[in-house]
């Protein structure tokens, strides 16, 4: 009876740990649901944060508006990789934590066929028992009833065994699952937070070189109406106000090619090997 | 009278400033306060990750154990520079933001008041037009306009000169809080961010270090309530399993001592010198 007890007591070890499994990969896998969905949600706000900034710089002289504007396509380039981020925190870190599901009840189902071959096994000792009691003498019953004990052990011990292997299978596949997944979460941050410190960096010079003085001087030729001095230069179409009462002469022509070089550079800027191919080269789809 | 006119297309260009910032310094604002709770959010999923990884470690072989244990002490150091993060913003970019809300309601106040002045100017003038034109010979009347008129003007100049003192004012201080406000913002991020990449650098190591086959051989021991061999360690009040049948001899003295060793380096390893210290330095209150 010994070994019987033994199985049983294997046995709830066994639905222990499949149910802690259960109770902890479900909620690793909704919280970490929760977190892409939080991330998902900061990258959103960050975007509408980007709108407003390029919208405001198109109503700001031309100095504060190259600097809100490269400021804001920084800031478009962190969102970027924090979709890239949220991405790969749901094919890397919350599918495979989902998938979890389906393997923990498969694993379920193979232990309740077990506790039954289990449970016949007692019952046919228990069985024997009773005859053993009732009908010492009767050598033929028991007999059969000895047959059906051993046979139900060697079932219950044959089950035994393919149960041990796959719930140490399913341990090993557990741990290694565990390790692989938040290896693969802390990655994914530590690439996500690494490229943000990058593009700050970027932002901070381009925040850090803004020319005031030569913005301010703008404004007030602006103010003045006065465009007798070298720096100042004209806003095309970007001011609301139609009564701006500048005269569009002379300076004309030296606005324009200042125009052309900036937009000139900014393409070049544009074209240049974008920072987010790393990620996508890893599988990874662009933001759309 | 093109100096009314030209006086009148000046504050339209004042107006549009304020009527401008007002309109964006608010969106930066709202915008950049919900980017702030949005970032409280995360910090909150991460913590109830936390929370969860701490009690999954607690119910894990010692191996596990203490990888998930310092896995979540390492992801909730990143949650209080997230949390140094989100007072950081509230202080320097979203409470700054909040003011220039009062700041432009003075301006457009003083903006209001400059206007009846210049109403106040083209009402004397337009009188003394009439004046003329229907009693051309009563010197006496317009005399007295033309006085009207000059004390109008003087008025109106005076009322000019303080208002584009003010507006310059204005504007330069609107840039400068601009380029402050934003590489503020930048910095905390940036800040923020390199701790984490620094904190997540850890994690990963210590994940990397975690030993499946040490915990294996635990995991099989238990299961098959052997204590044979050198590496197993039984758990200390750890499994929900009531039922687990081995025999606490011999190797528990051993086993104790392992584990203080082990809550020793666990006491070392917090009475560290803690990075956060450099955020809490800047004037930051530490996490509560």
């Amino acid at each position: 009876m010994s070994i019987v007890l033994s199985r049983d007591s294997q046995v709830r070890v066994m639905e222990n740990t499949v149910t802690n499994a259960e109770k902890y990969f479900g909620q690793f896998c909704s919280l970490l649901a929760a977190y892409t969905r939080k991330t998902a949600r900061l990258r959103d706000k960050a975007d509408q944060l980007v709108k407003q900034l390029t919208d405001f710089a198109n109503t700001e002289n031309p100095e504060m508006r190259a600097t809100m504007r490269n400021f804001a396509e920084d800031l478009a380039k962190v969102q970027d990789y924090r979709q890239a981020e949220v991405e790969r925190l749901e094919t890397k870190v919350v599918s495979p934590l989902k998938l979890y599901g389906v393997h923990i009840k498969q694993t379920r189902a193979e232990i309740k066929k077990f506790k039954q071959v289990q449970k016949n096994e007692i019952k046919q000792l228990e069985k024997l028992e009773k005859l053993r009691q009732k009908s010492p003498s009767d050598r033929r019953m028991i007999s059969q009833a000895e047959t059906s004990v051993q046979r139900a052990s060697v079932d219950a011990s044959r089950t035994t065994h393919q149960l041990e292997e796959m719930i140490d299978t399913f341990q090993k596949q557990k741990l290694k699952d565990l390790q692989k997944i938040f290896s693969d979460f802390v990655t994914i941050e530590m690439v996500f937070h690494a490229k943000a410190v990058e593009v700050y960096s970027s932002a901070f010079q381009i925040l850090e070189s803004y020319d005031l003085e030569r913005d301010l001087e703008d404004f007030r030729a602006q103010m003045n109406g006065v465009y007798g001095h070298y720096d100042a230069r004209p806003l095309k179409d970007t001011m609301p106000s139609p009564a701006v009462p500048w005269a569009l002469t002379g300076q004309n022509a030296q606005t324009t090619i200042q125009n052309q070089r900036r937009d000139e550079e900014s393409t070049e800027h544009s074209a240049e090997e974008d920072p987010v191919e790393d990620l996508r080269g890893q599988g990874q789809a662009p933001q759309p």
